[in-house]
């Protein structure tokens, strides 16, 4: 399947398939001189003996550590090792980490070379693989620096799922839950419908995996630079998840964030009245099923996760306008709505429903 | 005078006249809620008490040192300390350097913040405030990592010229006699007629600057990526000047090694059969008129600017192709042909002519 994305004045193609790594790999391979692989070492071990095999690939260790400015020149300099130059295309074969970094590197290297994505975990070929987002951290924040840089072809490739360890996936499965919040039907029932068991049957996934790209498409399409808050939309859940994040010193996982956030979400818009639909009981249920928590420790509440430093957090968030906190938040499956500086107590009380009961 | 200048999908809005750069300050006061100014120290102590008075300024150390990963991470820090966030706007005050680095921060910054651009140099007025290039300098060479991206509005104030040292005279000098080899009629004429007296006479020198940018303005109207060879011819004699400053160790000025390549490259065009007028005594009587040289002491020629030593310099040139050298020479005034692979032993002979008959 292809489907091009247009994405303010330049466009990406996505190939979404079984295979469809393969298929891009020989399409470069085809199309240009040079080709320079970015990965992490993971996905080099995993992956390197297949795609991509005899060109030259730069590593990174895994994890957000390799968005660093380090990083970045270092990956410049391998370019230039490698003589490089403008009729050349770097391609991303990794998680979002790698993407961002290489995109943004891809973005800048003699003021712009080609640049493609082939997606290997679940969340970056559901959330990071489209949209254009490239960049780097600095000291003092996430993605602080970078560009609106859209990979020319995006190989969105069920295939690369095979060797996916559990916490990938429980990560990956937080952000399509969200999407299948934003969207409703059909991706609210496919997902429900979609066990453990069905990850093993390729055709399935691919299906999952379109229907949850799709929003994603859908909104960078119609909105490309946050402009017009409907790519804003894309936060639902991440407003507390980000907070929460930060307070647990990133010990908790970004998907366990997310699975936090969409709950305590959830249940603010109920307080303010906002919710039309009442979907706790599947929520959770969702959460559950692929291993995402939706409670946290008492104890936690009074430590790490007190008010003052998730205040502290919130109030750091990149959304903010004039000090106003933002939240979307959801009316029902397949609807949501901004809301701008809502009451600090309801935010308050719906972040300690989090409690575990037990 | 205001024009606009289409680039790509982008534009920039070029105000030109006595007093430009005060409109621009004031209408960007207007604009936005908060403005960051890009200097450097020389240029902060002459201008920074008339002009942006009362913002924050960021000031780095004149030269092209500046143009680096460093200066561009203590850059985006001062944005983040001033809490410049997507609705604020960067404006580079001061010379190519400034603006480079000022430019390329604006773009990266948040993936991207709007930038404005001052030149207070000649060279940059004529050169490098349209075009929409950006960027910084790596160890491995100059310009190797940027973006194009156009200023949305660039003042060219010929008052600004009026503390302008003579060096920097000759600087842009060198470059406004490339633009009207380029252009020829109406610039050539009216650059012959335009002597040191006249820099003080506000019109006239108005005048000059206007037919100068006007060559750069239509050249990167009509190729802003250097995808048809237009924008490329911009290099004229800069084959040979880049390699003589190389060689030089950048001791001689970046003018004087422009006006060297002009004279060189004219010599190359005779040598190969394709200039069609003989303008040596013209562009030869302009170049001492600005205080640039067009000869070389013959004991350097066997010294820093050694054959070998030029040919290593040639070949690390960016807009080599195959390994084969790229010149953009004179075929007439106002006329120029790119030719790839010229026979080294004529490159190197009219390279030898440099050297001084006294």
């Amino acid at each position: 399947m292809r489907t091009i994305v247009p994405l303010g004045p330049s466009e990406s193609e996505l190939l979404l398939g079984l295979g469809s790594s393969q298929t891009l790999a020989e399409e470069l391979c085809a199309a240009y001189p040079q080709v320079v692989v970015v990965s992490d070492d993971n996905v080099r071990r995993a992956l390197g003996d297949k795609l991509f095999s005899g060109y030259p690939w730069a590593t990174v260790p895994a994890g957000e550590g390799s968005k660093s400015l380090d990083r970045l020149h270092a990956l410049w300099s391998f370019m230039l090792e490698q003589g490089l130059d403008r009729r050349g295309a770097v391609v991303a074969v990794g998680g979002g980490v790698v993407a961002d970094l290489a995109g943004f590197a891809a973005s800048t290297y003699m003021r712009g070379v080609d640049f493609y994505s082939v997606p290997t975990s679940l969340l970056a070929m559901v959330d990071a693989s489209v949209g254009g987002k490239v960049g780097i951290d600095l000291p003092e924040g996430k993605n602080l620096v970078g560009q609106f840089y859209p990979a020319k072809k995006v190989a969105v490739d069920p295939d690369l799922l095979g060797t996916l360890p559990e916490s990938e996936w429980s990560a990956g499965m937080a952000e399509v839950i969200k999407h299948a919040v934003l969207q409703g039907e059909p991706l609210w029932s496919h997902l429900r419908g979609f066990e453990r068991v069905h990850r093993q049957q390729g055709e399935l996934l691919e299906h999952l995996l379109a229907r949850a790209v799709e929003v994603k498409v859908r909104v960078v399409t119609e909105d490309p630079y946050e402009k017009t808050g409907l790519r804003a939309t894309l936060n639902l859940g991440h407003t507390y998840g980000h907070a929460i994040e930060w307070c647990s010193n990133f010990a908790l996982s970004h998907g366990a964030c997310v699975g936090l956030g969409l709950v305590a979400g959830m249940r603010l818009s109920k307080n303010l009245g906002l919710l039309q639909q009442d979907f706790e009981p599947e929520l959770l249920s969702l959460l559950e099923a692929w291993g995402l928590p939706s409670t946290l420790q008492p104890a936690a509440l009074d430590a790490e996760y007190r008010w003052d430093r998730m205040c502290q957090a919130l109030n750091r968030d990149k959304k903010n306008k004039d000090g106003r906190w933002c939240f979307v938040l959801p009316v029902r499956v397949g609807e949501v709505t901004t809301v701008w500086g809502p009451s600090g107590e309801l935010v308050e009380q719906a972040f300690l429903s989090l409690a575990d009961p037990q």
